[in-house]
């Protein structure tokens, strides 16, 4: 049990109320009940606040005024909500050695203090960083680095030459470093360009479930620091992403394009290769990015949804907008 | 073999022709032989049906007229060859015990009719349910539950509190209860939303190849009873998915979303997080719903495919559609 | 160490400079030094042709004018760096043998000559070639067949009735030969529709990473010879790809679509089932294709991308799309 009072201590928060409120866990306004603490951020949630059996709230200053329950006062409530919440969640700490299970070449270089899960393989010359995870069916090709702190958390393949930092966590299926898509078309056949790059992650990264990250063609794929991706997100070769970049989920990076820092790239949005994105550019879901961007800012393609029938005259008429507008432009002139 | 006038009673179907004809397998119009049955249900398939080998063919009533061969007549002949190629084609049953080279936590409990394949994993106070099929190189972790009669096919992840109802199957690569995308903004660096919920699947669900659902922030993710969901799906945390809900492939739904029961959407679809969906909706493909629905009846966005060099004149076109509507409107009043 | 003489007469390249020049490794034109070799293709990447410390450049003729360097003269830069390059990053071959860890059925037939890597599972009745690798952590159900000299890099699944050609590449995480999405809807159930038929896959395919290619209904799920599918591409059951077809990530094809011959498939397009796509045919990045297409050329959708302030305006207009234009056409009546 931790009590207001003491949380308003450690995360630095202003204390409402009774500091004595003790809870052991946290839940959602709605769900919580009077030993568990949550938290207000978003406004679509305000109405359940009243109502809220929560012991503690954490809220924004303004929306604690008037209210008579035990709060904690938060520039931003959902950090602090993060904040607290791992108190009740530790990320697992590495269990040392290698299941009898696992197979571990005998070039790889294992730390003592890392641990290799139940039926996971570690290739030729890769090495594993102290205190780092390889979880359960995990595969680790030739030449990889697991850095310190980082775990791959169950049916990760690190494929070829990747070189993950510190505190770097994989979720399952992700594939990283396998080959960059390069072809060339000789003689009515495809023939295929060798990917003899790596793929480098920057320290605190996250990496989504089936997730893919190809490897360079030539040099390699690169992550900043704590950049964040989604599940099911494709990394064409030589991509480049700066760092603390956040991309939603089936986000897809054609290859060789470069993206800056503190990009927001929203869900199932496209980019395509060889193109540059400048830093803090938002990209709405399901848009797709055709040429550089050099302006911050929000972008967006795409369409509205409507009801079908409303939306099959509207398509129509897409279709002969330049018509359209040729028209109008013919009335104008007409006109004058 | 199996003979029309067998079939004709098992499935309640209409017999036309002679009973006595007997089949040993299904197949299409165009490719079946004399011993094969086969059906008609997509009228683009209607001009097969004359020259069709079949031994047996079901059709809607409407299609057996002035045929002189044998046939089943049924009201939806997609169903009932469904359920009689089911009898060519049964699923496994399991194969009770625990291969050698599978790896069961201490604290699992595995029920003695429940069958383990090879090279598969089973964590911590996991529960693995009679005539359940954890096929080989799946990975279960810690907290999960697979009920009576489900089947992993091979290479599944559940990875943690994670529970399926009975008879759910899961094809190979999915991923169920990897971490919600939960980030937080703080001083420049993103700190990570622990994602205490889990996820819920309900009976007779199917979950299709390298499909990702992540556990819930803090409640549970949930999909309703027969909810099937193709391959390449992301169902972000706290979304809910009413029962008899079906999606292809390759859909996007983003957190905390809820969808009703008996909704198609189709392939590629996005659908943002934090709204709500109505029963009885149908998404066309790569539509993004943006926005709640209410209504019942089917939705679509984005634009037509066209020759690329028309649709860059409409593409240039949309981008000045505001200023058209303005001139058109301009244009108008000046007429009055 | 390989000098641009051996390399001219190797490849049938023009040699330019100095024969002598010798190379050990290749790289881009901003990062190679004297003893590597180059080349220019794209020309964004012109400029750095003339600071380029590269020993060797592979160019065009209408780019070698000029230059005072050593050369080696291409129609087609590309193809000759890819044939080059190949030279110092050979595919790997197989280490013959079943690795103690791995665990194959039986009644499977692995040839003497095959690689079965640490953790793979091989099961009842399917056959590996002479030459393939089945790469750690493979899956490989019934009755499938791995073609000579084919290569699984590693957790790769091939669930049931798969046919792999020869000389077949298939990386890390991809799926093939699940469950076709078959479902009937039966007095407002889901049934199940069997899924009888196989996946065949021509020789000299590569399949990419997490990428699902499902088995069909009744007859097989086809890639001609030559195929290429990059990472995440979903192909339904019963899809046709020609020969020499090539398809950028997140793809993806509904069910029983047959696509041609040398079509070039954008990133993250979308096919819908049941239509037909002639022999070389492009779509661009994020298409959707809701017809079937008879004429070769080039084809798009979808809208582009704005700044998210202006494209409110455009998509709130394109909802009146079908009022405007009749506004005009009501104009341009009153005006004759």
């Amino acid at each position: 049990m931790l009590t207001a009072a003491a949380l308003a201590e450690r995360f630095g928060l202003a204390l409402r109320g009774d500091g004595a409120t003790a809870i052991d866990s946290v839940a959602t306004l709605a769900g919580a009940g009077p030993g568990q603490l949550s938290f207000l951020s978003n406004p679509r949630y305000r109405s359940q606040l009243a109502e809220s059996a929560a012991g503690i709230v954490v809220v924004r200053e303004d929306d604690a005024e008037g209210l008579d329950r035990t709060l904690l006062v938060a520039r931003d409530p959902y950090v602090a909500f993060a904040k607290i919440a791992a108190l009740f969640d530790p990320p697992p700490a590495a269990n040392p050695g290698v299941h009898p299970s696992a197979v571990v070449d005998a070039s790889a270089e294992v730390d003592p203090a890392a641990e290799i899960g139940p039926l996971a393989f570690v290739g030729a010359r890769s090495r594993i960083g102290a205190g780092a995870i390889v979880g359960p069916g995990c595969v680790i090709g030739e030449d990889c680095v697991v850095g310190v702190g980082s775990r791959l958390v169950a049916r990760v393949s690190l494929v070829r030459r990747v070189r993950l930092g510190e505190r770097v966590l994989v979720h399952p299926g992700a594939v990283l470093g396998a080959d960059g898509f390069g072809l060339a078309m000789d003689a009515g056949r495809w023939i295929k360009v060798p990917q003899q790059g790596g793929v480098v992650v920057g320290d605190d990264c996250e990496i989504g479930a089936n997730t893919t990250i190809d490897r360079g063609a030539i040099e390699d794929t690169v992550l900043g620091e704590d950049v964040r991706l989604d599940n099911q997100i494709q990394i064409a070769h030589n991509v480049r992403i700066g760092a603390h970049t956040a991309m939603a989920g089936c986000v897809a990076v054609a290859g060789s394009t470069t993206i800056g820092r503190y990009c927001l790239i929203g869900g199932a949005a496209g980019i395509v290769g060889h193109i540059s994105i400048c830093d803090r550019v938002t990209i709405t879901a399901m848009a797709l990015v055709t040429a550089s961007i050099d302006e911050p800012g929000e972008y967006s393609s795409g369409t509205p949804l409507m009801d079908n029938r409303s939306w099959r005259r509207s398509a129509a008429r897409f279709r002969q907008l330049d018509a359209l507008a040729r028209q109008v432009q013919a009335l104008a002139k007409e006109k004058t």
